[in-house]
């Protein structure tokens, strides 16, 4: 990236893209309809205030979802040299908003870099945001293959994968993979309110997996489902029919091919958890052992550098407290073939073993 | 525990406990309707064939869910002097499936070790598997003060921890905390069956942990959630019911009090997840700080060491790989009043932090 770089809305994700487009020498124009906040991401360096004769070649739009329209809408008129991109969540809807307000759409091309919201603000924001993960570009009707080098440029210079999609194509993948898992995981959270606290205290890792996400905001996800609320509800209503399909089975188990029903819903969800892939793209085909680390300051550390030693690569690793025991249990995915050896050279050397599965 | 016990089922749970019960001494009695099954488990030291004379003052069932209250009912009538236990998933029907037969349930007291499942049969069993996990035993109006103290040294000499509920409060706890999420993530997964290679190529840490127990077994859970079907469907259509909700909402977003509705699903979903109990019960009440780590082997250990060095307590940890990169984001729970100089204490070493969050 070289030029003028406008970033309007310096919350999170756009005072990471100022702070990560400042380290690489790019001039950052920062705005921010907050005087507070803008001041305080101009003070963390995250770019400099709007000065008369700037011309920025890009805006980026890092605005709260429902907001993203009309301040793209905006911006477009504002700076008729400009390409300009937002970071919202959903994109079909806003391509579509500006469409019927008759901005010139063939500079706007949306984008969503799939990066942390955990904690908003230019408090939290972080030059790192945004590497490693996918950065969704979305080419329309009217988008020319330059603008598209220029996102991907940024995406790159952040550190991020570029992934082109269109906007449909998009919004319907997020809707599978990020919208309804968050929708489907808080109403299963929800549903601990009922229990006692015997009873979520058995609560074991595949429960703590499963509602993990249920602790994201509620002011931003009510603006993401309700933007991609046709994706969102397609999924949901697919997902409530086999849904039905079970509560029916578990009602009526007296009934014809009842177990059946049960059994196939299991099994379509280990070939759907098949598909996602593991790291570096690569299918999950990892064995995992388990081993038992002592609550004790440097007992994982000295785990995992005993590990190095015997020269195994751990693939991936995944920490399980015990409730009530003074140990965790240490999940260490490793490719199959190193398997035995590993748990051979780690009993040898005292760890004990927990389990061990494919 | 002293005195012979005898082990019905040389599965993983069988296999297991009969492992860990000669590592003290006991005189483990194995039996299961394999032979094959059986040979193995005794060629690995779970415990020795039944011989004449025998006289168990325990005897476990160890046995798929469906065949448990056979079992049970056969071993209640071939030793008249023995408490029988079981270990399966659910628990009240197993009772009325005794008390209807006219067993002799005064001498029966279920139980349930919540221990790993992911790889069957005796080549997978650990003496360590029940480390640390709740083992529930269920009184019922027959069971005697002793009965509960022998189970209950049962579970402590196998490093679990007794916890004392009646029949249908375990059934319908772990309707909550186990069987509904099961299903719930299985459905969930199953969508993804419909999704692109792109699609799935967008996944994030928050589809993986949703989806992770979706790869479970069909041939158990069709078992566990007929068995405990009551429970389940109970949670299940007060999940529908919340679902239903949210679908309308987002169906019909013109209406009055939609966006509420679907803020309040999420808001809700916070309340449940927060009750869950993290390490060693305590409520949940960490910070997270994310740190690159390359992906060579000794970084991560390195980091974890100098994390030590620092004096800070890690809470807990989780390794995410970044799609199509070559490093992974480590996410490190500390107490909160460790954060700050935490971070500033791995970013003066040259580490880079990609994020914080309380």
């Amino acid at each position: 990236m070289t030029g003028q770089v406008r970033v309007v809305g310096a919350g999170l994700l756009g005072s990471s893209i100022g702070l990560a487009l400042r380290a690489k020498g790019v001039d950052v124009i920062l705005h921010d309809s907050s005087r507070g906040t803008l001041t305080l991401a101009v003070d963390y360096g995250a770019g400099r205030r709007t000065e008369s004769g700037d011309a920025p070649d890009l805006v980026v739009v890092a605005v709260p979802p429902d907001e993203t329209a009309d301040v793209v809408a905006d911006e477009l008129q504002t700076w008729p040299g400009a390409l300009v991109t937002d970071v919202a969540s959903v994109k079909a809807g806003i391509l579509a908003d500006l469409h019927s307000r008759g901005s010139d759409t063939a500079r706007y091309l949306g984008s969503h870099p799939m990066a942390g919201r955990e904690r908003g603000g230019p408090i939290s924001a972080r030059a790192d945001l945004f590497l490693g993960r996918p950065w969704v570009i979305c080419p329309h009707d009217d988008s020319a293959p330059e603008q598209l080098r220029l996102l991907e440029d940024l995406a790159l210079d952040l550190g991020a994968v570029p992934v082109e999609m269109t906007p449909d194509e998009h919004d319907r993948s997020v809707a599978l993979v990020s919208h309804v898992p968050q929708l489907i995981s808080s109403l299963l959270a929800h549903q601990l309110s009922a229990a006692s606290d015997k009873a979520v205290g058995l609560a074991g890792q595949g429960l703590r997996d499963t509602t993990r996400i249920a602790s994201s905001s509620p002011d931003l996800w009510v603006q993401i489902l309700a933007a991609n609320a046709p994706a969102v509800t397609e999924a949901l209503r697919s997902y409530r029919a086999d849904l039905d399909e079970v509560i029916g089975a578990l009602e009526n188990q007296q009934a014809t091919g009842s177990r059946r029903v049960v059994a196939e819903a299991i099994a379509r969800g280990n070939d759907g958890v098949a598909r996602i892939p593991g790291k570096h793209g690569q299918a999950k085909q990892f064995s995992t052992i388990v081993v038992m680390v002592n609550d004790q300051p440097g007992e994982l550390a000295r785990l995992l550098t005993e590990i190095g030693e015997f020269g195994v690569n751990m693939e991936d690793l995944h920490l399980e407290h015990s409730p009530g025991a003074q140990f965790g249990l240490a999940e260490i995915a490793v490719l199959p073939e190193a398997e035995k050896r590993l748990v051979a050279e780690l009993e040898a050397r005292g760890w004990k073993i927990a389990g061990e599965h494919a």
